[in-house]
């Protein structure tokens, strides 16, 4: 007997009515599947997307003022909305956490989140000023100079795995792209990307 | 009144109830909500991951077997599923459309395809060997001198543009990583990324 749902899908969205977790004629996975209407609901992994707002030697960061890892600093980054590109979706999110108004520079790196379905990607930025403010999402924003970061306090792996990156290339003087996977997390940072 | 649905989810899946679209509390756009349970049922844009398979001088191109583009030629791709990395979804890709076994290469492009809400991320990868095999979503598989690639056969922009960049980095001897964004396709290609 299959299991009810592969998934938080248990009821079809097209339809209402309940789904069934089978594989479907011409795939080869679990699939939620309406015997109803026919509709398969595939679930695939998301997109995060932000950018390294660098204003001259400095980093901008935020301090998070939501779950996870409130409290924590964080690279302005969110998950990618609907009609916009990888690289819209990053100015959106350093202006809606940080009212930080950057240049968008190149992608720089690209990280795998398996365990929670995201892809984390980050593009270099310059900051076209200082005016940046606090976002609804965050209590603080402020730039860093490198020896400053608080590498303790960093909300998310793919965030401190972005500045070692960053901060490596910009010491040899050259910019690369990155691609990086980060496996499950360590108990202590279960909830933690 | 707000409009039913923003979306094709007009049941919530997580209870069964119909939903409503309107802008959750610490929100700034519509989404749809279930007044019944609480969910909100957000949409992102989906992750396309596959690779540019390369024989010595050769890119192996595959003829789909299925809608949409049925007939056309594609480097071997498809959406990226859970628990995987893009690199992971990339090689069972090019296993399944085109029984390939493939050394993953670096990045090579990323291209955002915002009017079907997906980004395309392609991967340089040298075949193992030739023992490569029509898969159950492909017609044909072959390997194509650059002259011979089929331009006007090509599947999704974002192949023929992956394909563009691939040629022209290999004649100057030196790869880079490629973003771009493809718009709105002109009305004779509306259902082609």
């Amino acid at each position: 007997m299959p299991a009810l749902s592969i998934s938080e899908v248990t009821f079809c969205s097209v339809c209402g009515h309940t789904t069934v977790a089978r594989v479907p004629s011409g795939d080869n996975r679990l699939r939620d599947c309406c015997d109803h209407c026919g509709a398969v609901h595939y679930i695939n992994p998301r997109p995060v997307v932000g950018t390294i707002p660098v204003w001259g030697d400095q980093v901008l960061l935020c301090k998070r003022a939501i779950e996870p890892r409130l409290g924590k600093w964080t690279l302005p980054a969110g998950f990618m909305e609907i009609n916009e590109t990888t690289g819209d979706g990053a100015l959106r999110e350093t202006l809606e956490e940080a009212g930080a108004r950057v240049k968008l520079g190149p992608l720089f790196s690209m990280i795998d989140v398996p365990h929670v379905q995201q892809v984390h990607i980050f593009f270099r930025a310059e900051l076209l000023d200082t005016h940046f403010a606090i976002g609804t999402e965050s209590l603080e924003v402020r730039l860093f100079d490198q020896r400053e970061i608080p590498w303790d306090e960093i909300a998310f792996r793919t965030v401190s795995t972005t500045l070692d990156l960053y901060f490596a290339d910009r010491a040899r003087g050259e910019f690369g792209v990155y691609t990086r996977a980060i496996s499950a997390a360590p108990a202590d940072r279960a909830v933690s990307p």
